[in-house]
């Protein structure tokens, strides 16, 4: 199976595409340089030839071009996820879905739209319609698109009321187009979600998605400080426990991390403070304020009350994956890791961890609601040595009981559970028979027997050159 | 220090005041009768004469004058309270709030209000005004009074998301009339609020509450049967815990409940199936349905879709408080207790209740938030005998470690946590120097040093005419 790139191409001629080196390689990128793994082995991937269509018909024009020629396809939002999912491992076309960006419908807690909206475009429009927000989205907001959010993402801001972007009612319905000699159309819903959402375009190009939406508000921006790390660990669950109080943000950063990467704090904080991000509902503030009377946290930071020399900006900024990439500025050797630690006993288990492991590995923790409780996860700091260390460094995570979503894999498998989703397998099947949906991301396809004891190459992967 | 009635009356004729007795003995009494117990000890209560003011100024008026006369004056919203709340005992004036109700402000979040608007009028307005609704209610949604849920309730239909009313972040502010020599208006926020709400208006009067909102939706009401009681107990922890899926009712009743008690369900269901009442949001159907297909549950009614002969209502008129309503008006040797299950093993520990108590005692489960954990508490009908077993069964329950918040007392500590409120208690000293506010309701004001050993009996009540 050879793609014929140039017939490919040619048929494709009338539609938005393109094949200039310079916005092609940008094209077939991402943010997988966050991880000196993914960097060492991705840096040469290029696609052929990337295309931006303007319609779903446009969508199953493309798909089935590619279909008959044997080009790999692999779709595209903004470009940034951070595992090298949007990136063609094996060159081919890049589907942009920059152009099909329609907001469709908004009604009471629902949004139909085209995956090429970007959520801030989304924010405002549901805002400015009905008062209304997307539940969550990732810490890319003002980049980043809701089909690359939906297909390449997990979580993120809203996670701590909302739950994961898996869990069941946080994504309604997706439209998604197939890649077979004649593209279908299929409506997914239900169990069938997981099928598409998080699947890294492998199994279908989303076209239209349905997705629940909350009231808007002008949430509060706040850092709060704590002298003490424990306290400030049990501050932020019990925080989230507060049934009574509306939060989109918890988040709370290992000394020094606010002192030495993020520039504009850097001047309110000492090293040894333990800081806290937080969003707040208006109407919740006044309770936010009787609950932190009982600690001895301080509010250092409240925007458009706290007069702040440099504005820090947005405080999701320095949030989820935005907390790495603060680091990496400063200092180019920090890469980071993705760690579960639960909902049981969490303050005991990051305590546990920062003692095996600061301040090689510094805990970055989200609080999120994980199946009805409030748990805490970590997107920790890793000051990369080796990739035989990082490797360790898993390792020992893993045995103290925090499972690891590792970051520094391209596939599925690797960043998730490390096992074969029989369901997402069958799907993809069905949805491209020849497998050219975003390939060399789903061991399961590729190799079922893989048994994970190594990092996975892909072997159809482009050769880097000499 | 005796009452001055006819002083105070003709101190007040100018106001809408009321001393007919027929009308009297209706605004004297409440939902006590509920409780075979408080039935026997307050079926003769009666106020001297009402009064109700259209403004603060006008309470203020009242207050002073009573004030100067030593007569109680015991608030009233609209008498739905079932711990005979709102009865005054030692009879003088009925404060009733029913002309003060008007809605003052609505804003994203936010609503202020006067006591005695009706939380389905509140509804309606802030719905109107910006797809807005009360985060909770109390399942007398359709008759009851902001002011008296607040004061006298506890939580209800949307604490399963929201938690309790007394959980921080749930009641912003209220603006309360002292009963002193001069009545003074204070604003009450942050911790001071537990000394105002839920006190039984024994703690000054309010005249304007300001509360959180949350959207409004047009919520799904559905019944769903499983054959099985405990895998309906775990549905129902399950099913609260799914943080995408937006609920707001989540009640579970034991068998035979239902069939026995809920007339236009009856037809539908065998005395053996446990039956759950639900409220999903729309925008959540899909999930729940997603959700539900894991379960054998079986949804038997879908306000909208289904077609029963009579229709059943309102869906949380089956809950809460208005199951005991519907078992009593079939069974009036019905009565009931208030058991807390909590968030450890929830399904294991109703599980042993029923084992200890059925049929003796039904459980009727709430599924709520409670500190930031899904947890169960239980409305339990009791098929009452004697005092004397109902204390029994009270005493087995805490024995086995199921807190009960009896609902056969009149005393707030008595209904709540069997001990002395020190806050309650010393701002009572400040707002009611005279104790004439709903006397007899706190125990800790007439007699700090009470050990709870018996069902505490307040001297200063009027007597029954023999
Ligand atoms: C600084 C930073 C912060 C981040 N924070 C978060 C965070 O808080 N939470 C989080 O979950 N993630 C986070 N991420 C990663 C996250 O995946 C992206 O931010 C974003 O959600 C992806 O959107 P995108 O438009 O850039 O998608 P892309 O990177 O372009 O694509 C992501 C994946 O989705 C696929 N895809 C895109 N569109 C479609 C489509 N229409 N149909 C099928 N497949 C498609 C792509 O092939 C790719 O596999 C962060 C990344 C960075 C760099
Ligand atoms: C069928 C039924 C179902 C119920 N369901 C629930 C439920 O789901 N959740 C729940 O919490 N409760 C429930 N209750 C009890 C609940 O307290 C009431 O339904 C309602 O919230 C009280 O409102 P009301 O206007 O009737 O108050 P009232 O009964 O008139 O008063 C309640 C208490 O508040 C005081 N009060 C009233 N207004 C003021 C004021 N302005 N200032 C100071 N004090 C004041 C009164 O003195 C009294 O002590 C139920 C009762 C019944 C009969």
């Amino acid at each position: 199976m050879t793609a014929n790139i140039e017939a490919a191409i040619s048929a494709l001629s009338h539609l938005d595409i393109d094949t200039k080196p310079a916005s092609l390689k940008a094209r077939s990128r991402d943010f997988f340089w966050y991880s000196p793994v993914l960097k060492d082995r991705l840096d040469h991937v290029m696609a052929d030839f990337a295309v931006s269509p303007k319609s779903e018909a446009e969508v199953i024009e493309v798909l089935k071009v590619c279909y008959a020629h044997d080009v790999p396809v692999t779709a595209r939002g903004t470009g940034t996820g951070n595992y090298g999912q949007a990136m063609p491992l094996a060159g081919g076309c890049v589907l942009h879905l920059n152009q099909m960006n329609a907001i469709k419908d908004i009604s009471p807690g629902r949004l139909v739209v085209e995956p090429g909206a970007l959520l801030k475009d989304i924010d405002a429009a549901t805002k400015a319609h009905s008062g209304q927000e997307l539940r969550m989205f990732s810490s890319t907001w003002a980049t980043a698109t809701i089909g690359g959010f939906i297909a390449g993402g997990s979580g993120g801001v809203g996670s701590v009321h909302w739950g994961a972007l898996r869990d069941v009612g946080n994504i309604i319905r997706l439209r998604v187009v197939t890649m077979e000699e004649e593209p279908q159309i299929i409506e997914i819903t239900g169990e069938d979600l997981h099928r598409v959402s998080h699947a890294y375009g492998t199994n279908g190009i989303i076209t239209e998605l349905e997705i629940p939406l909350a009231a808007a508000y002008d949430w509060e921006e706040l850092f709060v400080t704590f002298d003490d790390f424990e306290e400030a660990l049990r501050y932020s669950y019990d925080l989230a426990s507060c049934d009574g109080l509306l939060l989109k943000l918890v988040t709370l950063f290992e000394p020094p991390i606010a002192h030495d990467y993020f520039q504009r704090v850097k001047p309110h904080v000492t090293p040894e403070k333990t800081v806290l991000a937080l969003m707040v509902a208006p109407q919740s503030m006044p309770g936010f304020e009787t609950h932190l009377a009982h600690w001895s946290g301080e509010v250092i930071y409240r925007k458009g009350h706290t007069d702040w020399p440099r504005d820090p900006g947005l405080i999701f900024e320095y949030g989820w994956n935005h907390t790495t990439l603060r680091a990496l500025k400063v200092d180019p050797s920090i890469t980071y890791l993705q760690v579960g630690i639960g909902t049981e006993d969490p303050v005991g288990r990051a305590l546990r961890l920062r003692e095996e492991f600061s301040p090689e590995v510094l805990l970055h923790i989200e609080v999120t609601r994980q199946n009805g409780k409030v748990g805490f996860g970590s997107l920790s700091l890793v000051k990369f040595t080796t990739e035989e260390r990082l490797d360790e460094i898993v390792r020992i995570h893993e045995a103290m009981g925090a499972p690891n979503f590792n970051p520094h894999r391209y596939t599925l498998e690797e960043g998730g559970r490390q096992s074969v989703d029989a369901r997402q397998l069958e799907f993809k099947r069905q949805a491209d028979p020849k497998g050219l949906l975003n390939p060399g991301k789903m061991i399961a396809w590729d190799d079922p027997d893989w048994t994970y004891d190594r990092m996975y190459a892909w072997p159809g992967m482009t050769k880097a050159a000499e």
